[in-house]
Formats: structure tokens, sequence, C-alpha cells
């Protein structure tokens, strides 16, 4: 799995903890977490197209979150990165060698070994919007409870 | 995905379908959904190492399926193909940046965004443990009942 997903929750998280009006740099986001910032700004702009983040074109321009965290889960972020594709894909073997003279009709229906595989990406993706980001920083701020003040800290200094 | 989870689970329902006492060489289960032999070896070995397959050496030598298929979980093949490794691999990047000069007592446990990866990675192999190749073969044959008298046909004629 693509580290973009580590990223982009852990930005949408500082993002939160910052609660900047304003919308915070590409620059100053993968500072946070020592990322490079090319890099870090295709993730960014793949969650401001899923919606998630909005992008403020321009020198004072940045990145700021479109909504609460409570309205974001993990499924959200993972389909924004890596893309709603399931990550089998079936490449019709059934059909070939000794499936090669079977009707057309014998393959109308997914194959069976497709179908265990998509069962258990559909429990997957079920754990993963059963998750908000909300209730990450809650978890989080069970461990570390001074976590925003520390993120806002940061911030100041850099 | 590799496709290689693809290939071992319906060689294992071949084997199966086949009903052979003698191992059945790599060439004529490539041939069976017409994959290269070579790189299906591999899956087969890999098959073999995690105790699903037994592999006999020699001209006459091939592979064949240790347990019933009631005893191979969908998990089972997926680990042996693709390894033990969470899909999802944190790279720690709450220790650099704004958390690098944080107590290393901080991060004895693991992330709670890793935490949640984790917890969608083990609904997955849940739902992979609970399929067996048994179910699947079941739900192949409702669809396709003669499926083992077509299988033991066409090894007839290869
Ligand atoms: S043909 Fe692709 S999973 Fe069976
Ligand atoms: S540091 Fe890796 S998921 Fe948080």
């Amino acid at each position: 799995m693509n580290e973009g997903v580590e990223w982009a929750v852990h930005v949408c998280l500082l993002l939160d903890w910052l609660g900047s009006d304003e919308p915070v740099s590409t620059t100053r986001l993968a500072s946070g977490y020592e990322l490079p910032p090319p890099y870090l700004n295709k993730q960014l702009q793949a969650l401001a197209r899923a919606g998630i983040l909005a992008s403020t074109p321009g020198a004072r321009g940045g990145f700021r979150l479109v909504r609460p965290l409570e309205k974001i889960t993990m499924m959200d972020v993972v389909t924004a990165i890596e893309g709603p594709d399931e990550a089998f894909q079936c490449t019709e073997i059934r059909r070939r060698g000794m499936g090669a003279n079977r009707a057309e009709r014998a393959f109308e229906v997914p194959c069976t070994v497709h179908t265990a595989m998509r069962n258990a990406e559909f429990a997957w993706r079920r754990a993963l919007a059963a998750q908000t980001l909300a209730d990450i920083r809650a978890r989080t701020e069970r461990l570390l409870p001074t976590m925003g003040e520390r993120v806002r800290a940061w911030y100041e200094l850099n």
C-alpha cells in the first residue's frame, strides 16, 4: 500500500489540529513530517479532487480541510489516494486453456474465485468506512492530550 | 494484488477436480489456463513451502494437493503467495518533523493511523479465512455441475 495514505491521513489530522482559517502551504505541511514537497503535493491534489481538502492557488495559497474530521472516513482517504479500483484484478484465466471452448454464457457471472476475493475486499472497505478521522484524532488525544497545543506551537516556530 | 493468487487458487481447484493420485507436472497445470510455466512454477513452489501442495521432483514429478479443499482457506493461499506482511506499511512519519523532539516513550504504542489501517486488514484477513476452497468449488459446481467431468476430459486429451 502506497505511503500516500499514511501521509494523507497525517496531513488531515495536522490541518485539523492547527485549526487555521488560512490555507497552509505544501512546504509547511511537508515540513511537519519531513516529507518531499513535490510528492506530498500530488497526494494533496488527490485529496482536493476528492473534496476532502480545498486548494487555494498562488503565493499565499495552500490547502485547508473542507469538512470536519467526523465526516471523513478512512475509506474516503484511501479511495482518494489509491483510486476506486479493486486491489484484486481478475485476469479471466478461466476463459483460457481448458475453458477456451466453453459457451460465452458460462462467463456471464463473475468467477467464484474473483467473488471470494471481492467479498474480502468488501469487508476491508466496510472496516475502513466505519472509522472516521475524528475517531483517530480522539484515540491520538487519549494517548497525547496536548497534541493540538504541540502542533500549534510547532507551527508558530516554523 | 499479484496474479499469483488467481493462478494458485485455480490450480488447487484444478488438482482437486482431476483427483489424480499421480503428481501433475507444471507444464500440464500451466496449459490448463495457458499460463507461463516458469512463473506458475514459482507460485507452485510457494504453495508447496506453505504445505498446501506436495512437490515431487524428477521427470515424472509435479504437484499434488496435500490436504482436502475443506482445509485450505483463501487466507492460506494469499499468505502462501503474498507473504505474511501487512499490505499497509507504516514508515513512522510521526517521529519526523514536528514529532522529532517527542520522548521515545510516546512511540511505544503503534500510531493510531497505523492501527486504523491494521483494523481494516484484520477484517480482510478474517473474511479470507472464513472462505475455504471447498466453498468456492461448491459455488462453481452450482453454476457448472459438470465441472469435474470437463476437467478430467480436458486432461485426458492434453
Ligand atoms: S478467472 Fe479470474 S479469478 Fe477466476
Ligand atoms: S506514523 Fe505511520 S501511520 Fe502514523
